[in-house]
Order: structure tokens, then sequence, then C-alpha cells
């Protein structure tokens, strides 16, 4: 007992100060842990100047981050920056110079995992990202390794907590979207520009990555088909719950006849299903194996102390790594390049809301045009009458090709004056 | 690529058929990820004649399991026939021989882990057993590794599906305990004998194992405080549904003031607690970290395909470490001897079924007695007259000591006729 293991920090914000509060309040707890005291011994940071609350030396800081990745003394190198530039030149010169190196930065791995893990693979350097998604929750180390023997058919989580925040707040207190990203932003839960949020960019950098890992395939960001909640409303809810269902952003990656199908949009889930109690900021994956079933994790998905702990896990785990001379599993997954299956190749149930005429022979108008499309209606009920009449319905599972061709010759029936909504739908029998 | 490595199976029940199957089906992906073929090679029955759907040729299989253990061409050995011997004297020699060793075997652990660990920690041979608690769940590598820099507070499951899914039936269907167990019988989700599930025997090892992992001490099954659920009946559903909570077998463990209290028993737990929906045969485990804050995994927690999917994947884990020569973190907890805190010294809110007279006096009497016994009382209905008069009252925390004396007091009171019913409640605020 007592090898010293030298930590460079790169970065020193939210996440960053929690990891260096984790190891000074639980040194003794980690040292039992790995058999070696974790210690910083430099951190790169952009302003020199500002005062930080972190129990770290003032002389171990630096704003020259690449004589943090080459000091002698750092042995492992965290990497709490975010963004792509300098984070992906600096995790591969550490990673180039044999150091192991931790991230919790899902956007360089969602873009860049290849070229990464490639580089980790090529000087054996382990390469550890808990932290990249869902926070706090345990998901990626499981997949890759409790999961090992277990054939994948399906992920699909709750991966954003700031969307998740806004749709229960839709969901509880009838308000439209405006109002609940309002709140949200009074309450702190969203960045000064929320865009990557509620435009579901967030949850597509964490799907592609969840995805390479079940699928052992190279998903990237870009691969991810993408649709916010910005155009969810009251009203979506008030018939979802009507039809015994939560409206909530899903992420969701799967693997049909060989390739990779990756989605984040809304979607309704149906209210006995694990994924629609989930509530507030909270982050949840469900994960669908050929042998285990169905399992499901679920805590915070964001915040310093919880994506904290996921980055002290993968550095306790390192190091262990180190002190036993062995090598973790860092490059399972993003093996092989990724065959994507197209959106439109998808197929999904739907909900679908619309603004009609009141007068007979408008459903039969409405439901040849579905007949037309190939899409099959498997329930439908009229809401209202005269100029407020409209048609709830839900399809059978359907090709999303034909679903959006559907909805072109439904904007262009007469007897239609809006087609004033439409959403996927998980069902009870998937 | 291409190393070969042999497994030698004690025992081909459900979970040691499932192994075998899955080990088969899926030995491309087992393959990749673990860089080794993975082949079994010797497969220790009790009885030969016997027929089995397995994927392994006839010829493997043998009546001697200390052959097994001894059979060179066994590299890693997978214990899953149950029970304490020959389970512990084939573990004890597999490791002493530097084989690492799986178990699936929640009893052996529970009872004799300390020995085992230490056997293991001498030989310096691997020792996995995922599959001992929550079956397919991955939680003690969670424990173990994820959440290595985290200090825990306390765990607390729904880990026996059985007694899950008689609760689940007598919350929904408002029947009695008898009832549901005549169900579930039926429905072949109970062993022969019911008693190790229905008196918590069961959940009280696998707490133990939680325990030993999260709080790094020897806890055995003998030091778990249980009570099982035979004395739940369809009433306190009806006053627990009325209180706003969901009656659950919950197995627990929380460290307090350096000290480990452990038990299992009956407990309504409010229905927004997560824990309150699982359902059915499902189980779950929810751990609360200092900053992780609440995490829970869930899903199928017995069964062959699941609880095979976790010794595979520690199988695939056995497996990597060997052909990268290193070891994996097997003896982790453990390591300290428990000091465990007695069931009386802990604290729990309660509630109570007081079948009483119906006359002027009896509440403030009954309420004295609290009083005297130190215990808080936070809320109290009466319910019916007459002869039906009872009373329903939730107390705020209190020792459990205090408690008891309290009930012997109560039954001892003139204007108590019954002290009808009692359970510990976990409230909003823990």
């Amino acid at each position: 007992m007592g090898e010293e293991i030298g930590i460079g920090l790169l970065g020193c914000g939210i996440v960053g100060s929690a990891v260096a509060r984790i190891l000074a309040d639980d040194a003794d707890e980690i040292m039992e842990r790995c058999g070696a005291h974790i210690t910083i011994r430099r951190v790169a940071v952009r302003n020199l100047a500002k005062e930080r609350d972190v129990p770290v030396p003032r002389d171990l800081f630096t704003n020259d981050a690449a004589e943090v990745v080459s000091d002698p003394n750092v042995r492992i190198v965290v990497e709490v920056m975010g963004g792509i530039e300098p984070a992906r030149s600096l995790t591969l010169a550490a990673l180039s110079s044999g150091r192991p190196v931790v991230t919790a930065n899902k956007e360089l791995i969602a873009t860049l995992g290849k070229e990464l893990f490639a580089e980790a693979e090529r000087s054996g350097a382990d390469f550890a990202f808990e932290g990249a998604v869902a926070g706090g929750i345990p998901i990626i180390k499981p997949l890759k390794e409790s999961l090992a023997g277990e054939r994948i058919r399906r992920v699909m989580g709750i991966i954003n907590g700031t969307t998740n925040f806004i749709l229960t707040r839709m969901s509880q207190e009838g308000i439209e979207f405006d109002q609940a990203l309002a709140e949200a932003k009074r309450l702190g839960y969203t960045e000064l520009d929320p865009t990557a949020d509620i435009e579901g960019f967030d949850a597509a950098a964490k799907v592609s990555i969840l995805a390479s890992i079940c699928f052992d395939s190279r998903v990237v960001a870009g691969d991810v088909y993408r649709e916010g909640i910005t155009r969810v409303t009251a009203r979506d809810f008030t018939f979802a719950r009507a039809l015994g269902y939560e409206v909530k952003l899903l992420g969701i990656a799967e693997a049909v006849d060989g390739r990779v199908a990756a989605r984040v949009h809304p979607a309704m889930i149906p209210l006995s299903h694990p994924l629609a109690s989930v509530r507030d900021n909270l982050n949840a994956v469900f994960v669908e194996g050929v042998h285990v079933g169905q399992l499901m994790f679920s805590g915070q998905g964001a915040g310093g102390p919880p994506t904290g702990t996921a980055v002290v896990g993968d550095i306790v785990d390192l190091a262990r790594n180190l002190t036993s001379g062995s090598r973790g599993v860092g490059c399972t997954g993003y093996r092989q390049d990724a065959r994507i299956r197209h959106m439109d190749e998808t197929s999904s149930s739907y909900y679908i809301l619309l603004e009609v005429d009141d007068r007979p022979g408008v459903l039969a108008r409405v439901a040849q045009t579905f007949a037309d499309h190939g899409v099959s209606i498997n329930s439908v009920w009229q809401e209202g009458f005269g100029d407020e009449a409209r048609l709830v319905m839900v399809t059978h599972r359907a090709l999303e090709r034909n679903f959006q061709s559907l909805l072109g010759a439904l904007r262009g029936l007469e007897v239609v004056e809006e087609v004033a909504s439409s959403m996927r739908v998980i069902t009870d029998e998937e």
C-alpha cells in the first residue's frame, strides 16, 4: 500500500471541482479501494486569477494545458473541460504518451470517438468515459462489462435532465412549453443558450455513445435522427393522458437486421412503462436484452457531484489497472463501422391530431388516405364539434417513410384544416 | 485472437443450462468482447442419466465434481450448483489451485464469504458473483467499481421476486396472503418449500452481500434482522393506500455512526418512491450516496436467462483478465469485520393498527402510552364505530427498542382489544 498516482486535471468547472472535492473528501476510502494515493498534481484552467473553492494548492494551477498532459508526475489525465478543442488535442497527446485518460466529454466522444479509441488502442492506454452519459448513473461499464455476454436489442433512455424537467412541468401543470422553459431557466436548469438541450443535440450525442457500445459500432452524433421538444403542446399532454400515455423525450438505439437505428424525439410512452414515472431532472436508461430481459438504471444524470462520482469511479478503475500493471477494456465498442438504418426505414406507432371539418364523410376520406399510404389505424376518436372538431388517431406500427408521406397527403386534404400535431408512440407490445 | 479458455461448470440446472446456452448462442459476440474462445470443457452433475437440453457434448458430463475442478483444461470454474456443500469445498479447491471462480450462489457467499474471499486473496485468483444478487441486474460490479469513489449511505432493495409477486397481487386484487401465495405456487413462482422466500431468508442473504460490498464489512446472513411477509394482511394494504403508501418487502443496509444496520422486513413506502412501482416478480436496488444522490437499478431478479447473463458477464470479465494477465477486484468488500448495529438501536417511523373500545378517553390513554415510551405520533385516525372501532396511527421516527416496548404496553392496556397490525414506514423525508 502507498503508491502515489498523480492526476492531471484539465478544467476546473462544475465537474472538475466536484472531482477535486471527492478525491479529497473520500481519500481514505479511495486509498482502500485501489491501493494507491490518488493526488491531483496539476490543474489546467483558462483563468488563473479566478477564485476557486477547491481543495487544491494554488501553485498547482496553470493555464498551459499542454504542460499538464506532459508533466512526468501526471499518470492519469482527467479531461473535464468540455468542447472539442483543445480537449481533442490534449486527449490525443495524453493517450499517445501512454497516459490513461478519463473524460466526461460527451461531445468529444460522440464526434471523434473513433479517432480517440484508435489512439488508445494503438498506445495501449486506458480510456474511460462513464461520466459522459447519464452523469452519476453507472451505465457505460455495466453495458460494456456486466452485459458483455448479452445481445442487446434496444436501449431507450431519458438522458437529458433539462427537457425531462420541462416535460414533467408541462405534464403536471398543464402549461405550455414556453412557460415550462422559463421556469427551468429561473431554476438554473438550463444553459444560457438552451438549444443543445431542447433541440435534442445533447441527447443525440449520448445516444450515439450508447449505440456505439451496445452494438459495437462507431455511431457518431450526426448518425442520430433528432427532433426536439419545442413543438410539444399542452394539448398533446391532454390527449396523451386520455390515451394512457406520458410524453417524454426519448433517445433510442436499436439493432434491426444488422443495422443500427438511432434517434431522439418526443414520444408517447404507456403510463405503466418504467420510463413514464421518471420525473423532473432525473435520467433513466432502459435496456432490453435477449437473455436478461428489461433492465433500468436511473438517477441524477447531471450536476457536479453525481458526474464527479462517475469520473472518480473511472479514476479508481484506471489507477487499479496502473498498480496491477493491467489494462481495462476501454476500447470495447467502436470496433466496427456503423451500418446505420435511415429514419425512413424505421417503424413506429404514431399519434396524430387533425383539425377537421365536422360533416359526414370526413372520417371516411381521412381513413382512406391512411389506407392509401399503408398506415393502419388502431384507434380514432372525435373531439368537439363544428369548428372545434378534431380527430385524435393512433396508428398501428407503420414505416416512418409511409407515415411522413401520409402527413403530406393529409395536409393536402380539403376536409383537413390542419395537422395540429403528431408524435411517435411506444406501445405496450414493443 | 483465438486463445481458448476452458470452463468447468459445476451444476447444470436452470442457471447452468442458461449459461451453456448463452455461451453457445453468443459465441461470436463473446469472442469479440474478450478476445478468447470460451468453451465448456467439463460439466459436473448429480444425475448423469438425466436428459438435458443443453448444447454440450454428452461425454463432457461427469458426476465427479472434484475432477472438473482439477481438470487441466479447466481455467475458470463456474459454480451454479447452489447450497453450501459440496459448493464450498469445490470453490475453495478451485481458488486454492489458482483457478478463478464465478458463482451465483448467494447462500454460500452470505454464509462463508469471508473464508472464500480470504482464499481468493491468498491464491490471487479472481472470484466473481454478480449473479448472486438480483439475477440479471448489474449491481455488484457497479457498487464495487463504478461507485468506488462514492460513500454509500444506504442501499434498499426489492430483492426477492416471489414475495414481490405476492405483495403485488395482494395490492392489486385486495386478496389475503394465503390466496396470493397459492397463485404464486400455481404459476411456478415459488420453490417447493416457500419458506426461504416468504420468511425473508433469501432476501437476508442478499442484503448481507450488498452490505458487505457497500460498507466494506463482512456482514453474514445471520447479522441481518429478518421478518417475512406472512403476517401482512389485505387490510394493511387498504390502510397503506389510504395513507399514500405501498407495501413492499425491503432489504435495507445502512451505515450509521460507523456501524452497519442490515434488515429485511415488510414496510410501507410512499407511492411516489421509485421502489413503490416495482411490480410482479421484478427486483430493484435503490442506492443512496453522498455525492451521487439516489440511483436505482431494476430488472429481472431471477430466472435462468437473466441470472445466466450475469454469470456470463463475470466469465467474460475473468477471461479478459486471464488473457491480459491481470486480475480483477474480486475481493473488494469483506475486508473489515463488521460492526453491526443491533435492530433495537435502529430507528424508523411505524404504522400501527389498534382495535379499541369506542368510548371517551380511549385516545387519551393510548396517546399517553405512546408518550410514556418516547414515541411521538405523526397522524391518527379512527375507523369504524362501536365494536368495530380502530385507531390507525403513524409515528414519527422512533427507536426500535422504544417501539417494541410500546407494543408490549399497548397490548396490556385495558382499552386496547388487540394490536391488529404494525409495520415500519419509509417516509418521504428519509
